[in-house]
C-alpha cells in the first residue's frame, strides 16, 4: 500500500481564525512612546508564563486578524510572526487589557517546541531568587 | 473573659524573608535606558498574571532583601512598597530572568483584595479579544 500523500511533518501548520474584538477595548490600548505595548504570552493551558514581548498597533491588529501572534521585533525593527519558520506557532484564546490600558496578556495554545528561541518552552527558565512566600488560605 | 488583645483586623501584616538568590544571575539582569526592567507578576497558586509593574536596581535589589515587591513608579518617580497601605502585599516565592535578561516574572501569594488598584485580583479583567486558539494534545 502507499504511504499517505501526507506527513505529519510535511503538512501546513494550522490556519488561524481572526478573533473577536471589543472594539470599545481597543480604543482604549495606550501604547508607550515609542509606539509599543508589552505583551505577557501566557500558555492557556498549563498557564505557564512564555514570554514577553512588544506589540506595535499593525502587530496588536495583525494578531486580531490572523489569531497569531505578530510582535515588533526592537532589534530588528520588523513586524515579526511567532514561529512563521520554527513552527513554533501561538495561537490566541484570548487577548485582556491591563487596568490602565498599557500592557496586555496573551492566552494562547502554543504549538511546536515552546516559545523560546533557545529550545525552552517559556523563555523563563532560570530561577534568579526564591523564597518561602506566605501562603494565604484564600 | 477579656477580648483577645490582638484582633485579626488590627495585627501588623506578615513580615517577608530575604530571598535567596543566584547571584551569578542577578549580574544577567539587563535595565533598559531608562534603568528599568519590566516585572510580570504573577500568583503563584492561581497562576493568573496579576500585574505588570517596573523594577529598578534598587526596587529589585529590595524586593529581594525584603521578600516583598518593590516596584519603581514611573507616573510618581518613586520606590514603591506594592500594598504598604492597602495591605495587598506580595510576598515571592520566585523571581525568574528572562532568556534575554531584559524582563522578570515574579510569582508571589497575593495578600488582601488583590493586585489592583481598582479592587480587582488581577488588572486584566478586561476582555479586549477572544478566538478559539489551536489546542493541541500535548
Amino acid at each position: 500500500m502507499a504511504e499517505p500523500a501526507s506527513t505529519s511533518e510535511g503538512s501546513p501548520p494550522p490556519a488561524g481564525v481572526p478573533l473577536s474584538v471589543e472594539t470599545d477595548l481597543l480604543d482604549l490600548v495606550r501604547f508607550d512612546a515609542a509606539g509599543l505595548i508589552p505583551a505577557v504570552v501566557q500558555d492557556a493551558v498549563g498557564l505557564t508564563v512564555l514570554t514577553v514581548a512588544y506589540m506595535n498597533r499593525e502587530s496588536l491588529q495583525r494578531t486580531i486578524d490572523t489569531g497569531r501572534t505578530w510582535f515588533w521585533s526592537r532589534s530588528r525593527a520588523e513586524l515579526w510572526p511567532k514561529g512563521e519558520t520554527s513552527g513554533d506557532r501561538q495561537y490566541v484564546r484570548e487577548i485582556r487589557l491591563g487596568c490602565e490600558g498599557n500592557s496586555l496578556v496573551v492566552l494562547v495554545d502554543q504549538h511546536g517546541q515552546g516559545a523560546c528561541h533557545t529550545g525552552s518552552w517559556s523563555c523563563f527558565d532560570r530561577r534568579l531568587a526564591v523564597g518561602p512566600g506566605v501562603p494565604t488560605d484564600r
